[in-house]
């Protein structure tokens, strides 16, 4: 499909965190042994912060303590119309037992796979762009 | 909407080479300043190399040289199904004038940008899953 070329239009902080809380798969870009990772997963946004669940094992539970990436989109192959948005922050393996509780019952993991641990990604830098037609009403 | 747990099936390189090539868009992952930095992009495919377009200034220029992880999925939200694919390999602007001709051509930017320039991402370490209902037929 042919489009016309969009534009692209920078989001404020809180418009792209509430497009980033109506949708529930993400991804997370962290940095391991110098190299770059990305995992797909499933959140929840929860005042601001963007809360996730992990395996033990798994190479995202490494970044407690780190600096990690966060993005989430809808992007249409099709029209080209969409948004993305994109999180820098530090992760946090979740300590607190209550807390941890209260995350896994909200947090659903998509996979059936024990997801002992929940990560917190504390929302520091916030960008977002929308792609929008080149002749917007 | 809720489902029944799903399994995760894990797909041989070619399987999930063949999966990124049918999509359009994926995800670019790489370390900047030692940091982790993630940009939706467009893509195609060329002989096993993913290959996307950046314009002058842009972080993932700074790739050039260096390994990237790059991913790509069709994850349903409501149903949980799905696929995800993530290579790892070395980026680097393509350099020759005839090359860059011709992806120009055939990689089209979905936003109204001047992108002179033409990154090939050589596929090196290729992992992919698929997320399977638990009691495939």
């Amino acid at each position: 499909m042919t489009t016309t070329p969009r534009r692209m239009r920078e989001l404020a902080a809180h418009q792209s965190l509430r497009l980033l809380g109506s949708v529930s798969l993400g991804r997370i870009a962290f940095t391991e042994h110098a190299m770059p990772g990305i995992r797909p997963v499933n959140h929840i946004l929860d005042e601001g912060d963007i809360i996730i669940r992990s395996h033990v094992g798994a190479a995202i539970l490494a970044t407690h303590g780190q600096i990690v990436c966060y993005e989430a989109d809808a992007l249409d192959p099709d029209t080209h119309l969409g948004w993305s948005v994109i999180v820098l922050g530090r992760a946090q393996v979740v300590q607190d037992p209550a807390e941890v509780e209260r995350y896994s019952r909200i947090v659903r993991p998509w996979v059936d796979r024990q997801m002992d641990y929940v990560i917190r990604i504390h929302s520091e830098t916030i960008t977002g762009y929308e792609i929008v037609g080149s002749d917007p009403a």
